[in-house]
């Protein structure tokens, strides 16, 4: 999914229809308990690499369950997957989540 | 709905599962475009009153439709609504969105 950086936030200028839809889609993909505890496991790690049976026990869920999850997160631009060995480890992606905050500066 | 302030963000440690619904249902509400060209007309005129007629209009939606999504974003805390004469205007609430960037603040 590609986004433009926004010159404008909440609190500048309306945003455009597709801007919209856009960010949308962005918090459609957080608006999910088991993806915001595992986006926090995986940033509160910081860089330590953590595979997905690591997060699994860690949020309690099957690891097919967090792989969805975790994938929806990368579809998005939020999580980035790097292969480690035999492994895929996950990391967050500061721009994106820079990107959000900004948005939802409303500028008061 | 009751926020507590986070002590944590993403990047600090990882979301209690209370939290974590917390904030999903926060962005549950902003997963629509249409509630965020809302928010961006509403934010981005600062303290001027706008009217759900006028805010229809901006955004090429009905008046009913207008007044379900403020009402949802008013129910979520994300904006206050203000009866003004005869009628209500809409503003956004600082705190929350302040609140939301903390837990996006992903620490890196």
């Amino acid at each position: 999914m590609e986004h433009r950086d926004p010159q404008c936030c909440l609190g500048t200028s309306p945003l455009t229809p597709d801007e919209a839809a856009c960010y949308a889609g962005l918090f459609r993909v957080l608006a999910d308990p088991a993806r915001l505890e595992l986006l926090s496991h995986i940033a509160a790690e910081g860089c330590r690499p953590m595979g997905v049976g690591e997060l699994a026990s860690l949020v309690g869920l099957s690891q097919p369950t967090v792989s969805h999850h975790l994938k929806k997160l990368a579809e998005a631009g939020l999580v980035d997957r790097v292969a480690q060995g035999r492994s895929t480890i996950h990391v967050v992606v500061p721009e994106a989540f820079a990107r959000l905050r900004r948005v939802l500066d409303v500028g008061l």
